[in-house]
């Protein structure tokens, strides 16, 4: 492995370009996307492809760490390059790394942004999306992509608790680890919304922040409200209580995607970075 | 390879058992539904699958002949089995042949039909969908369920040259193949919609029948005017003249998929072997 650039801190990086890319990626092959002792993760993967243009080797950073077989429609990362080598349009970066990624992952769009933009510690806000094929026999289209539930679900039920869950409430009982003991718990779901179009499920969850697991760990507890284990009334104890015991299951990871990540920055208004639209939206 | 039962007329059927099962498929793998000389198509793990349960290996007549590559969600299909042999729920043929079936081919439904019913000379329509994701980067979620196309499309232009092509029109100059000189070419389209959701486009096209690439050299002529190459005006005129080099190309397979076939028999009202549902019906 080539050697990599360390982060330094913002002050000192007057002589280097930071750029931002959105990285779209079928997670089916992949540990995730970090770095990991073992196995192959999208982020290896994109920083090999930027190492093949320029050197040292960029550290990415990522705006989320996607689980191993989440994929992502919208993932944002920064990096920076040494001036001197910066010396191509940023159209021309995105065929330039995708020339060089395998076509399971894609950079969608690059830019040059401020030295001190964070793709992480700026994110407002993000969209996840889940996908569920609710129909007694697999849907080979989806088979990588949705999580396979054969069991009627009551959608109005669903539903119901699904309204619950939007706002501002602590999130512990939703979340798959422990370490957030001297961490804030809390978050604000903007929206959680099921749409259905045939047998296909699709949860939209938008929030500020998401604890780890939260999102899958929020899809199977509505799972088990649409089968009748959970009542859709027992989602307020449930967020009361701060006890992962007592939520639903958490969702396989091959039916999540990192839809968007939102941006805001110094009293402007949020921007999305915008890639796969609305579901039936025109 | 085991012998096959041949084709009998249905007055001789008295003896045979005939079910009627909706498949989907992933086509990335495969050289068609079709038996071929060479290369695998689905037809073959059908039947291959169906071996395993019945003796004769059935012979599997299916509504429609999808090309190399492209995919089904509600391809209908028939076929006979001996009496003596039929001891099982239609639900459990339904287990039994995807226990027998590669994960990219799934049987969605069975049942048993009267033995006279034909999954092709019976049906009354046919939906297909047609997947185009119109960005600069691939979208490596639909890299094999989708044409990437990646200039500008006009939307309106679109639209406007679908709905002249909607009605009971000759539609030889849409269709890849020559041998239709002694049958007719006239085909009543029924619905030619454009639904976008973001940066994906899902063509619905539904019609009494479908000449060879009718559906893709539809969605290639569509495209065309969505760049500008040709006037919405000029559909009309391409129609009447039933000359293949007037019309547009044809579109990729990969983002072919056949959605559903209809029946209707005996004055019955339309019924539709549903799978898949519409596009953000709800």
């Amino acid at each position: 492995m080539p050697p990599r650039t360390r982060e330094r801190p913002d002050e000192a990086a007057k002589d280097h370009v930071r750029l931002r890319m959105t990285v779209a990626y079928d997670g089916t092959g992949y540990v995730g996307w970090q770095l990991q002792p073992e196995g192959v993760s999208v982020q290896l993967k994109v920083e090999e492809a930027l190492g093949r243009l320029f050197q040292p080797v960029p550290r990415v950073h990522s705006s989320s760490r996607t689980d191993t077989g989440v994929h992502a429609l919208g993932m944002v990362v920064h990096f920076d390059v040494a001036k001197p080598q910066w010396r191509m349009e940023p159209r021309k970066l995105v065929l330039a790394a995708n020339a060089h990624l395998p076509t399971d992952i894609r950079v969608m769009d690059a830019a040059r942004v401020r030295p001190d933009f964070h793709a992480r510690f700026d994110a407002s806000g993000k969209q996840y999306r889940y996908t569920v094929w609710n129909e007694s026999a697999e849907n080979p289209l989806l088979r990588t992509q949705a999580w396979h539930f054969p069991r009627p679900l009551d959608l109005a039920a669903m539903r119901s608790a699904a309204r619950a869950l939007v706002g501002r409430h602590d999130f512990l009982a939703f979340s798959a680890t422990p370490g957030y003991e001297r961490l804030s718990t809390v978050r604000n779901v903007t929206r959680c919304d099921i749409q259905r179009s045939g047998s296909r499920l699709t949860f939209v969850i938008e929030a500020d922040g998401f604890l780890y697991k939260m999102c899958r760990g929020i899809v199977g507890t509505l799972v088990q409200v649409g089968v009748g284990k959970i009542p859709p009334e027992a989602i307020v104890p449930m967020l009361a209580a701060r006890d992962r015991r007592l939520a639903g299951m958490t969702a396989p990871a091959l039916g999540l995607v990192l839809w968007k990540v939102y941006y805001r920055r110094k009293g402007r208004p949020a921007t999305a970075v915008e890639v796969g639209g609305e579901v039936g939206d025109e």
